[in-house]
């Protein structure tokens, strides 16, 4: 092995333990990006540190006053892209500068296009030396909703849906509790946890009245609660208006009653109105985009599945499949309504994972776009 | 490690050898079980072999022949217990006896209780050490269609389905060709070349008129092709009764069209009669049991699935899952007719293996009941 050679191995552990920091913050920085720094100095680890929270420390920062005046001549290796902008923190590109470090290895850059590639001009002007693309690939998987967010200024569509081996989610006499086990069940209420917001249609608050928190042994952040309610059927009296856990915005169409949408709003709710008589999922998501929602994850029903399958506006599917066969041309599937004519219109997907969870299966299934973000 | 710890080693490492020679003997023993076998002497490989055909010598045959005299004093280490009856061949623990081998190491003892334990116990009074149970759990798996299928007297029957995520097999304009890649369609194949027979519905063979044989690069064994049709629809001029390929049996009920039957049987089928209108699954599997089939591959379609299901008499479900949504309510699902209605009735399954084929995701998920044959 050559010494270059070594060096790489080098980056690449660092990297891989930046990335590490800066992965179970997921779901907590938004709208920021998750991200963690190394600061290493001589081999030897002289600071660390993950981005949090919005409005708090970036994770350069944070590893920069760990390692406090020894950072003169170390090598800061982060997840992202420095920042170069004054934002509710003075930009770190600034701060690496005057802390004095010798090198900064990145692994991905920054996707807004606006201030790609900002922060590597102002270290390197400043004569500190800056290499890129260090375990990329994970970098960007690690932000792939923030990034989507930023260059589409739509948010990142997770579509849920638990069934039998053979696609069922009731019986044909209607029984739908439990298909999955109690692990399975768990992890979605991690998933909303890595969520900005959570989307159902109005026919699942009228049957099952659903809170849609996060309920984890550890507590969770929970997302903003959606409806879509073409009509304001949402009535007045849903659980979730009135427990104060999240916000509850309910989506409608133009025609939508007056004094039911007061009533709503007297409840809580933010009642938000987008043109025409039905939602159409393209203005939805961007009416989302611009309130600041970055991940959106779609829990059903059937319809609303149908409307996120025939936009084609959706980024990943997680399907939980219990080992189980239901049958019954007459029982339910996750998706209702027309659904897709030809195969050949079907989106193309890519199998990410496959996982175990409790007897369960859970497969993670994204759009072939999202490889786009490779080359932003 | 104590000197036993060190010989445990090296017996599992033997052991997974002749596990390893049997394997892909898979679907051409029948009805025999798969067998490997490997003679060890001081350390040193002195022969190994597999049973390759029905008719033809066990695999501790072939080791003993390629060990020659220096069989004497070896270790012997075999999937299956050594038979201790005459068949189409000699007692393989009289050859054993005759070989002077000094000590038997069996994976899983023989099935059938009528003569499980016999060979073991003509080693033993040879004065020949035994010792069972290495890699016992490997072994069983290996052979576990054939065990059920001696247990049982019933052939072991694997479901087949191939679906996008959401388990549809069609659009709903009829669309399904094809759901699934090239590459899961080719491992159907070999899914075929490992069972005794195929079993599809009389509406798939009008439908599609499918020839069921074996297509693989390299060949293979073509399984018996079996229809189940309860008043003698199947086509006279049916493509698979022509083609020569492979039985044809046509499974009836009592008030089949004798002129039909006559017919078929003219084209080359065997048409077989079971009592009452329409053919149950239980009577069914105990004829095929009968004639020799000791493991079943169902293709559908939906119809004949759902018999399956809602009999209860299956081993094993492999799924193909595409990376597809196709949606619909009026979709296709491999199950139609009217499924299981209450959760509680559902058969407990145990996702064993997924594994990805092409872009496709293989699921194989067995029955729980299956474990019984650890303890026959």
């Amino acid at each position: 092995m050559s010494i270059q050679e070594a060096n790489d191995v080098n980056d690449e552990t660092y990297m891989k333990m930046a990335l590490g920091l800066a992965r179970p913050t997921l779901g907590q920085t938004s709208p920021n990006p998750a991200v963690g720094a190394v600061l290493v100095k001589n081999n030897e680890i002289i600071g660390m540190g993950a981005h949090l929270k919005a409005g708090e420390p970036h994770a350069e920062r944070h590893a920069l006053s760990m390692a406090g005046k020894k950072a003169g001549g170390a090598v800061m290796y982060v997840t992202l892209e420095p920042c170069a902008h004054f934002g509710r923190t003075p930009p770190c590109a600034k701060a690496l500068i005057e802390a004095g470090v010798a090198k900064v290895v990145i692994g991905a850059k920054d996707p807004d296009e606006r201030v790609s590639g900002r922060g590597i001009r102002m270290l390197k002007a400043a004569g500190i030396e800056v290499e890129e693309g260090v375990c990329e690939e994970e970098a960007l998987e690690l932000n792939r909703m923030f990034f989507h967010s930023v260059t589409s200024r739509t948010p990142y569509v997770t579509l849920k849906t638990a069934s039998s081996l053979d696609g069922k989610i009731a019986t044909h006499k209607g029984e739908s509790k439990w298909i999955t086990g109690e692990k399975a069940r768990e992890d979605v209420h991690r998933l909303r946890h890595t969520h900005d917001a959570i989307l159902v249609g109005v026919n699942t608050v009228i049957a099952d009245n659903p809170s849609l928190t996060v309920r984890l042994p550890g507590g969770g952040k929970n997302p903003v609660r959606i409806i879509l309610d073409n009509h304001l059927r949402t009535p007045a009296d849903a659980g979730m208006l009135h427990d104060r856990q999240a916000p509850v915005w309910i989506i409608t169409g133009e025609n939508g009653n007056k004094e039911k949408k007061a009533a709503l709003e007297a409840a809580g709710a933010e009642v938000m109105t987008l043109a025409g008589d039905a939602v159409l999922i393209e203005p939805l998501l961007e009416l989302l985009g611009e309130s600041g929602i970055r991940s959106l994850l779609v829990e059903g029903g059937g319809s609303v599945n149908d409307s996120f399958l025939r936009s084609g506006l959706f980024n990943q599917i997680i399907v939980y499949l219990a080992p189980i066969l239901i049958g019954g041309k007459e029982a339910r599937s996750s998706f209702s309504g027309l659904g897709i004519g030809r195969l050949e219109d079907t989106a193309k997907l890519t199998i990410k994972t496959t996982e175990t969870i409790g007897d369960d299966l859970k497969i993670t299934a994204v759009r072939e776009e999202n490889h786009v973000y490779r080359n932003y």
